[in-house]
């Protein structure tokens, strides 16, 4: 509104804001400690984003945007349908090597702040909606093509497969291994498997 | 120690605390909530339960040992093994019911507090692992009665269930419903048939 040129990258401003709430939620990152992380100063990080809570919606739709975009984007990739569900499944149990054990910023609001705040709760179902939807069409061309058998009900199996990611990105925040995680993962897709019960007896370690 | 007799229950108190921390989260819950959602003086809870961390961890503890230790018991309840996974299951689906999409306390800190504080990770994890201990025995009675087929890995069908179990209460405390919850109860549970892949597909809506 002044006319005075931005000293900062909203983008990236926004970013370093989403990554603070990510990896130490939202009750307990301060607006000072925004204002550190983010390195802009407080009155400019009000103006352009407002006050804590408006900085945090804009920061789960910019990550809903980026994090969970590219994980619609992988499930729509041309090839076999099931492999592109399957090295989603890879990301997940890799999620947080060498990291902070962030979880998804998606899962982290819904346990921390769904239940007290029907809006966050309604855009965090949207937007995970939307990957179930992904996982959903990625499935139904998977019949098409053979991967799966015609009559399965793959509404279901997405709202099944997006359950156990659910769990995956909690287990992630716990600490716990790329192997067991990855180990879940594996039991979790024989479901999505034409021979699945075969397939199951094969993934014993 | 001053030998003054103590104006309530602590076992009370603490559940009330527990409560609370279940609902609404470590960091958005602060002392002046506790006393006035406990009911007792600031004084005597503190010198009774120490601070809000000390007091944390008692409810966590009180928690596993009551709502956590229901699910083993139930877990280990004589008869058919795999129906007590599945009566557990069905518990967990409808786990929100009429009340206030608590979750789980070990999700809820898996994800809020886990990843800063590795003293209550580990409290969640040594006790999340008591679950899957009795899912793990469960399974290999399952196994021993001809409910499993002999040569499953019900090591890793137990680290599975548990996962999914997370995704679950991660899913009720966004407000998921419980018809959702109980078809992904049922897929989750399809790779525990003997003939997995054809109860699949009855499970068909």
């Amino acid at each position: 509104m002044s006319g005075r040129p931005k000293r900062f990258d909203e983008t990236e401003a926004l970013d370093a804001a989403m990554s603070v709430f990510w990896i130490h939620g939202y009750d307990a990152t301060s607006y000072d400690d925004l204002v550190r992380y983010v390195g802009i100063g407080r009155q400019s990080l009000y103006a352009t984003f407002g006050n804590k809570r408006t900085l945090y919606v804009k920061c789960i739709e910019r990550y809903a945007d980026t994090v969970t975009q590219r994980a619609v984007d992988l499930l729509g990739e041309p090839g076999r349908p099931l492999r592109n569900i399957r090295r989603w499944f890879t990301q997940l149990s890799d999620v947080g090597l060498g990291r902070e054990r962030r979880g998804c910023l998606l899962t982290n609001t819904a346990v921390e702040l769904a239940p007290h705040d029907p809006a966050l709760a309604r855009l965090v179902r949207t937007r995970l909606r939307r990957v179930e939807k992904a996982l959903h069409e990625t499935l139904m061309r998977a019949a098409e093509v053979g991967e799966l058998a015609q009559d399965v009900d793959t509404r279901m199996l997405a709202s099944y497969l997006l359950n156990a990611a659910q769990g995956l990105l909690v287990m992630n925040r716990l600490g716990v291994g790329r192997k067991k995680l990855r180990e879940i993962a594996a039991v979790t897709l024989s479901v999505i498997q034409m021979d699945s019960h075969t397939k199951f007896l094969e993934l014993r370690s």
